[in-house]
């Protein structure tokens, strides 16, 4: 049996859910909100057996609906994540899950309580490019971990309601702490208003993790190129994930370097290797494909996805550190209570997707 | 009349110095030293009709020398260069001046009583890609300026006496100090220690300049590949320099933002604007080519290099700062007297390269 | 008042007919067909409100239809277009028209008997990168054009019913017909079978224009990367059209040559000019939709298409002689009577697209 | 005891010879010569131990020269190479050997009968790259081989003397021919002459080889962009050349097509398969050192080089074929007596460089 969708918000982001939740098998979408009646007109053309409405509350107290696909600005997720799990629905809703960790524990809370699929998109996390990666980790190929740095800047559209830490960094932020999986010391972040406006538009933050692994991520709404690069340095080997290729986005490079003993005073300590590089065939598979085909095997088989509410936790808590350092003057902003919260229930994945 | 030259130092960096001294038609190289003896021999079997020594002295105290090009370790640089300088040389120095900014703004002084041209190379400066960088933003092209983002990183050998800090960053540093021609509020770093090392192999560095411009460089000697890119951000156009690229390596986007009044709460307030891209053809020449030939022009016109002593101080004051906040666990350092002392000589460069 | 639109064939690049048609301002969808069920049934799902069958006499007799777009295999073109133009409706097809030139004709007389807008889909005419070029050539910036290039290939599906001259270069040599706009003197061609097949994998096709313009294409369905890469040489500048890249696809290079007097036996007669470079921002824009969008307006106001049946004659002139070159062992084939016909009806386009 | 050389042409190429017979190990360069007395003055700066002559007798006529090694224009070659072997000397001459098929072969049959080396400096097939490429071929990774592909375009300058057939092709044709190491069955041509020369500045030449291997190379200088680029297809894998790719320069692909059985009138016959990538570490080695290294290890040992007049003898028959094919309108020309020749003395290499 299919599982019955409802789909709120059809703006940027929420016609992706559409397409995707009407093509899966597993699925069939019933209703879809957004406040707009054009955007409804557009999409009812398009999808004549689905029914549309702009009134949120038509979909989140359908009767018929089981899951609810949330595509709406990140301020409004509080109330509908709320409402939906008080009404019995799992969940999957667009990054960041909320702007304010008090009200993300609240929801995580709430979804353990109705024993409901609290799932947040981060998309990157299903590519299959983020999955070699994690997979290149686990095996050891990389050895030691040292750093992972992550640029994703473009000439974009600005948010008036959300800084760039809010709308590009949960992507790098999400890829790095799948990719560690270790807990946060401390993060620290700058930031800068360009073009009068009262957010940042491009901002670094840096992310110390335990056993002296570095992340970084420079995000910015104003470069005048497109670049989405994350990049993995190891002890044995060191691996770039880069999005803008359309083969080769993942490769692994079989460079190092190589300790010497001191020879003399001007000789370098250590010496680099550079061996071959290998471009493993990444699947050519859409990730949110991938992550609607996850959500849907999770409400089946009552599953807790990879990207489950304390995973967003974890990413909130270190884009709230990084908001705070931006604010104080970039002071550093060390982890403590609240990160425990959801390092407790970190469950170390040892295998990567369980899609089947 | 050719200038008389010597060169102290023939590791890395000083065969440079020697080819394009050699080849230059106002310089004739007349001693050269190293204290390795197979170096000094490789070379003599390359050039027979110049004099080589492995001691220092020889070439500072030969009355027939009259300007000394110096390419030895950085912990050298305030012995030979106060010695090169007492003796009555002129003097060419590989970056950065020294480590120390006592013992920098001693040299600085010491040039200004003795009259001799002490110039720094950070060779970068006379690259005919950063002089047309420097055209586009002096001419207005750009617009206000809004931030310069500098990635210096590739697989390198590590030194065993510096940090990445001191090795690479005096390119990116010196490049953004050089564009962007402001004072500098603060300075904020991060670094990290791997493969054992007691110096960081990657740092992160933040430098807030006046005028609301964000400056941020990025090293790391532990890269899988090798990035050279220099993004210089504008309110009306943007540019870049990426060294790698053989040709096409400035490139002006005439891409940016658009103020539009509020819509609707779900609309952006910006919006980007998306033009034509401009590669203009850059020279085809050695920078070093360039910069010897500019010290020879200030030495025979006793005119100021752009990278004399003074500019070579505000980079030393920055990659300080820099490594002082690495020390203090990321502080920010603002900057303040000794910044003054390198300000107040600050030529506000109307112009570029006075090479002819 | 939309057109009313009917589509037969569903496969490879049907559907894109389908999508363009319906989200088109102009037309309306009514029936489509194909004869697998199940590829009905799947856009059936989608397009709940669009009838479908297996029959394409139903769509072509449906009196509610006034025009057809026709996506099957290329050896049913001729009798599907037959029909269609007896039936008295506007045609749309993909290309190649026909692979026989004798058909291909009939075709054209027909529609022209009918006065019935007869278009091929040659697509690549109507992109964004290829007016470009198109205006570039007609306002002098290139001079005196000299050749034209154009590689495509790629690792693709291999058809067991044409070969790749019928079905890549189509576009290449519709691209390259429609930018030097002059009459072909000869076509010489050679070709390679691989892996067992009965038709050639690999071709090279020169073709010789008047005014010494030299067009050279090759296609490729077994090449490891894909490179779809077009190059216009002229004697003041010389421009490329890069599909690959999603920025930059059109490049206009200040280079070419200029002349000397002769100097001596060891010196070159001419030397290059190396200039600036200009990438100018094309519209992000489908071609197809451009094409449909062409396509209605051509019904609409009884308009001449660019790509009408006459071009596609050329078209096939050209790929016929290349095959026929293969055959031949790579004799030249010098064109004639046929290709006087097409050539007559040249409508040397001073301007492109007539869309609006 | 080193080797005791003589250099002939001090123009584009020769003072790479220079370079090389200076910095290896097993050489010492005694004169050289140019008839241009600027260059000889130039060079003699640089080089104050090696004498200097405008007349090439003296340095052929020289007892202490063993060999002698010839940069000078391709017209040349025959007198001086001639002049050489009469006198004794070992000879590496620049490509190609000679422009006419009569006078290469007496040069052949000269340094046979006087059993000296012959070394046509063919400098790509000294190329780590293309070491690996053939490595590549002969351990059967790319399975039954296809084709190759070479492209070789650039702004480049105009030869007055020679067209682009005999200044660019030769590296491309030397490069294939040892590649695919069989008979030349017909080479077929095409070229295009622009910008008012008498000369080609580009085309396009066929060769067929044994075994249904095509080989295809494009040769311009008057290209907007450089490109070095050489593809092998196979029937189990496939290999590209990019040279101007600093790393990543040659690449293997696990890519290639599977036999289906038929299925269907719509159905492909064959599907592709798309694997790994993967680039081998290539030596960062100058070819031309390695190639200065193999002549003079072939002068010590008496070992046939790899490029010695047979292989060159080779190359001209496919080069004097393609011209003959671009004088008679592109007519295939069938190899034959001369081709047999040079056939027998194929020493098919099964192994590479024998350079230590």
């Amino acid at each position: 049996m299919p599982i019955n969708i409802g789909i709120i918000g059809l703006g940027y982001w929420g016609p992706n859910f559409l397409r995707n939740f009407v093509t899966a098998e597993d699925s069939k979408v019933i209703i879809c909100c957004d406040i707009k009646p054009d955007r409804c007109k557009k999409f009812a053309t398009l999808y004549p057996g689905i029914e549309f409405t702009q009134n949120s509350d038509e979909v989140i107290s359908n009767p018929k609906i089981e899951a609810v696909a949330i595509a709406t600005p990140a301020y409004t997720h509080y109330s509908l994540v709320k409402h939906a799990l008080r009404s019995g629905k799992h969940v999957l809703v667009s990054k960041p899950l909320t702007n304010d960790l008090t009200q993300a524990q609240e929801l995580v809370m709430q979804s353990d309580e109705k024993d409901l699929i609290l799932q947040v998109d981060h998309t990157f996390i299903y590519h299959p490019a983020v999955e070699r990666l994690k997979n290149v980790i686990l095996n050891g190929e990389l050895g030691q971990l040292y750093y992972v740095d992550s640029v994703r800047i473009n000439l974009g559209l600005f948010q008036h309601d959300v800084s760039v830490v809010w709308d590009l960094a949960p992507h790098d932020i999400s890829i790095m702490e799948y990719l560690i999986d270790r807990p946060v010391q401390w993060v620290q972040a700058v930031g800068a208003r360009h073009a009068g406006q009262k957010v940042e538009s491009m901002a670094y933050i840096t992310v110390q993790f335990e056993d002296n692994i570095l992340g970084h991520c420079h995000v910015n709404w104003l470069a005048p190129m497109k670049i989405r690069l994350t990049t993995v340095g190891g002890s044995r080997r060191m691996a770039i994930y880069d999005d803008n290729l359309v083969t080769e986005k993942v490769k692994i490079y079989d460079r190092g370097v190589v300790m010497n003993s001191i020879e003399g005073i001007y000789d370098a300590l250590v010496q680099y290797r550079s061996g071959d590089i290998h471009a493993p065939a990444i699947e050519n598979v859409e990730a949110l494909e991938r992550e609607v085909k996850h959500f849907l095997h999770c409400v089946q088989h009552h599953k807790k996805p990879i990207t489950d509410g304390r995973a967003a936790l974890r990413v909130i808590n270190i884009l709230n550190a990084a908001q705070e350092s931006i604010i104080n003057e970039g002071q550093r902003v060390y982890m403590s209570e609240s990160n425990k919260q959801s390092e407790e229930s970190r469950n170390h994945a040892s295998t990567t997707l369980p899609l089947k």
